[in-house]
């Protein structure tokens, strides 16, 4: 197997690579003058797995097309066989039409993934896991709250409160509390189609007193953050912590989160950030070990 | 007919459907804080022939991300025929490996929009008109060079000298001259794969006291027409002006230009430019009515 860690995941392919053992291909990467990027494998590709490293974080779209360029040539090189590794996965989140004439844009991603002939795709905490059934290629999500989970727990938080900021965060809240061990629960989000504001509905949860670490998929702008800490905050939680798989962390979301009362962010080498403090090497080996 | 002007090339949409006398439908679209974009139809396409326009000029990632996401909902929306009118297609100019491992942009570009569904392609002046051959779809190439020529001529530059200043203009230059009558020639350009760098050769040109319009599909940074209106003041050149169909005018491109003795730059609205003085929507119009 060879792992060729592409230019928006320099870092994690290598560490991925570590964890396998494996023979690392890199990338000469440039872009022109006019905006349009180039792409060059810097070794042979013939007759080998190639595993192609790539997240789609900001600046998404012109980390797709790299990734497309990759992907669609290892083939074109005598690939035997072409796994993506695509940590955050872009334009995962609309996966059903809520009005009218708007564009599926996870539909037009499994379109032009499997029209680039690849033979499976790695993701990490996909925003809905269903929406992997609609590649038309065995596609596999990893979760790293286990890891993020861990990472409190050796900082002294066993015992932490986990909670899901809205309902599509349920499962993550709960894998985390099976590591932290102390319980978990829910809040209610309502986003509004057209303006995109959302409302988090106050709810009763057991924090009085304790530690509490949020945990979500993506930290974009921090509003749902926000919403979760000043409630967690009112109902008398101590010391409050946000986890996540994707930290974008978009504009000032990092002072605005913050200044609503939480301690520390903590997200993960899926998008190289600040707070990118845990690594998903090990869980996406583990998955190209085990599946591909 | 329905003419849908995608966010790149509103418009010069418009002016296509106008041409047409076609319907249109316009796009709502935005881009959401994290850089990912929004499309949505405000139309019905169902069992309509649907023609989309989207240049695919800078920002280009995001540009083309737009128009996977236009071009791969028009069907699933009920479209009977989805044509798309890409008038500047990017990653056309890598049509072979130079270079071991190299990324061949426009397959990958053929094999995508292949995926997408589209029924047909209509581009202007792209690079190498070969390159449409590896499209698996009908894909016709339009000339703005005789628009181009027509702006001169009722300027008052009938008979005026056709340069193109590399080889791959040869043609572009002929087609010019069969409107402005004062014959053509070519310059020879080398390029470094490399570095990237390009050295025009000098050439005995019948140019001396007399007008030159230099023409070329797309003006970059602006250093082709650079040497190449060096070599036409040596010559003894009167007035110089450069004409394209795709004015991308990176970085002080515009500057540099017209301090190398070329008095007026002007190019095409399929590239929107503060140079972009002529319309290629007669040409688009032309081909959507008689080929598609």
């Amino acid at each position: 197997m060879i792992v060729v860690p592409g230019p928006a995941s320099k870092e994690l392919g290598g560490k991925i690579a570590k964890e396998l053992n494996a023979k690392v291909i890199g990338v000469f990467f440039k872009q022109f003058p006019d905006g349009e990027s180039y792409v060059r494998f810097e070794g042979e590709l013939e007759n080998e797995n190639v595993v192609i490293v790539q997240s789609t974080c900001p600046p998404q779209d012109s980390n797709l097309i790299r990734l497309f360029l990759l992907a669609g040539t290892a083939k074109d090189l005598g690939a035997k066989k072409v796994v993506v590794v695509v940590p955050y996965l872009a334009y995962a989140r609309q996966d059903k039409r809520f009005l009218p004439g708007e564009a599926v844009s996870v539909n037009v991603m499994a379109r032009v993934l499997k029209a680039i002939d690849i033979d499976g795709l790695v993701t990490v905490n996909v925003h809905e896991e269903k929406v992997l059934k609609k590649f038309d290629f065995p596609a596999k999500n990893v979760s790293a709250m286990g890891v993020l989970a861990k990472y409190f727990k050796e900082k002294g938080f066993d015992g932490a409160f986990a909670l899901a900021p809205d309902d599509g965060a349920l499962e993550l809240a709960k894998e985390a509390a099976e590591v932290l061990g102390g319980g978990y629960d829910w809040l209610y989000k309502k986003r509004d189609l057209h303006t995109g504001e959302v409302e988090t509905k106050a709810k009763k949860l057991d924090v009085a007193g304790r530690d509490v670490i949020i945990f979500d998929d993506i930290i974009s702008t921090g509003g749902t953050i926000v919403n979760a800490a000043k409630i967690l905050k009112e109902q008398g939680a101590r010391r409050i912590f946000a986890a996540c798989a994707h930290p974008l962390l978009i504009g000032n979301a990092v002072e605005r989160i913050l200044s609503s009362g939480v301690e520390e962010i903590v997200g993960t080498d899926s998008v190289p950030s600040m707070v990118s403090k845990v690594s998903v090497a090990p869980v996406i080996a583990k998955s190209l070990a085990e599946d591909f």
